[in-house]
């Protein structure tokens, strides 16, 4: 019954039982994908760890690969789920750049989030991994949506001095990738939200909400 | 005879028998382990591709541990061969930042050197990975080295004004990192000592060698 309650989040209980189910091999698959990776982790020991058979996880996820989409797609709603709460999405650099120092502060608290995302993504960067054309078409957008904000502080003129707008967002969103390898290793050396404000602060010239 | 003249670099000819069998086995690892992580890189498959038996490997590397970390100290000396190859260490911030742009510049042209890094850090992030302590104490000495060379650019008055010396190399190297995931993911869109020059360019007052 503790197990039902803290899968409340992602299975409520007035889900039908094959979304419960489905929701819950998901969840298995997002935490032992970021422990040992894609690759490695076994659709045997997944159904296990799920209580189903074979057959069973095999009835919701017929491949791995449809499984690994599914893990993908669920973390994609948990970041925009954060990254948006405030509603749409915004067109103001400030707004944007406040909106991910609260995305980073909350990944903070769930390092199941950070693991996946650290550990899948360098993974997919091998030349024949499923996800790799995934986080290639990601980062894409990722490196286009932030250019935008980063655009929109330099018409503002709130960019510092000798800070450049163009390649910006590539830069930051390596900055923020790369710190969570190093807080993922020595949680209590690194504040990932405190580096971000602090070199935010070295780039604007206003303090971010 | 082409493979042989190929591995030259790492096996010279002259060497004994055996030096030369453990050169070639460590460089098999270091692609495979850069490819499809340690965890999912297969002791017989690597035998298979260095042409020697299973007990010929484990006569060299008795463990899979020992093996990577050999690969690991071989990527080190690697590293530090282009990095202080100008001399010892330098306690000179411009110089540092220099050799950085330089070794990030060798990197770009070495993908193997960069997926091993990029594959073996995210996968040692595991709490049961048997590189984990090595990537704790390797970050921990990163950042004190190289936030000894931004604390002499502060000391000389060289960083822009608003900048934050105390965490900026958590930063930087969190930076470049990162970088190598885009880089790996999407080559053509991302050159990696382009991005650090500019991003060093809106942070030191003084134009890099």
């Amino acid at each position: 019954m503790a197990r039902d309650t803290a899968r409340q989040g992602t299975a409520p209980r007035n889900y039908p039982k094959g979304q419960r189910r489905r929701a819950q091999i998901i969840e298995a698959a997002f935490t032992a994908f970021g422990q040992v990776g894609y690759r490695n982790a076994s659709m045997v020991q997944l159904a296990a760890a799920c209580g189903v058979s074979r057959a069973g996880l095999l009835h919701h996820f017929p491949t791995k690969e449809s499984l690994l989409e599914a893990v993908l797609e669920e973390r994609e709603r948990q970041d925009d789920e954060h990254f948006f709460q405030s509603g749409a999405v915004t067109q103001d650099g400030l707004e944007y750049f406040a909106s991910m120092i609260r995305l980073v502060a909350h990944n903070q608290a769930n390092p199941l989030i950070v693991s996946l995302f650290a550990v899948l993504s360098s993974e997919a960067t091998a030349a024949d991994h499923p996800a790799r054309p995934y986080f290639v078409t990601r980062y894409e957008r990722a490196r286009r949506q932030m250019q935008s904000a980063v655009d929109d502080l330099a018409r503002r003129g709130l960019l510092r001095p000798h800070v450049q707008a163009p390649g910006l967002a590539a830069d930051l969103i390596a900055f923020i990738d790369g710190l969570q390898i190093q807080w993922l290793l020595s949680p209590d050396a690194i504040d990932m939200p405190g580096h971000l404000r602090t070199l935010l602060r070295s780039l604007v010239r206003v303090e971010l909400a």
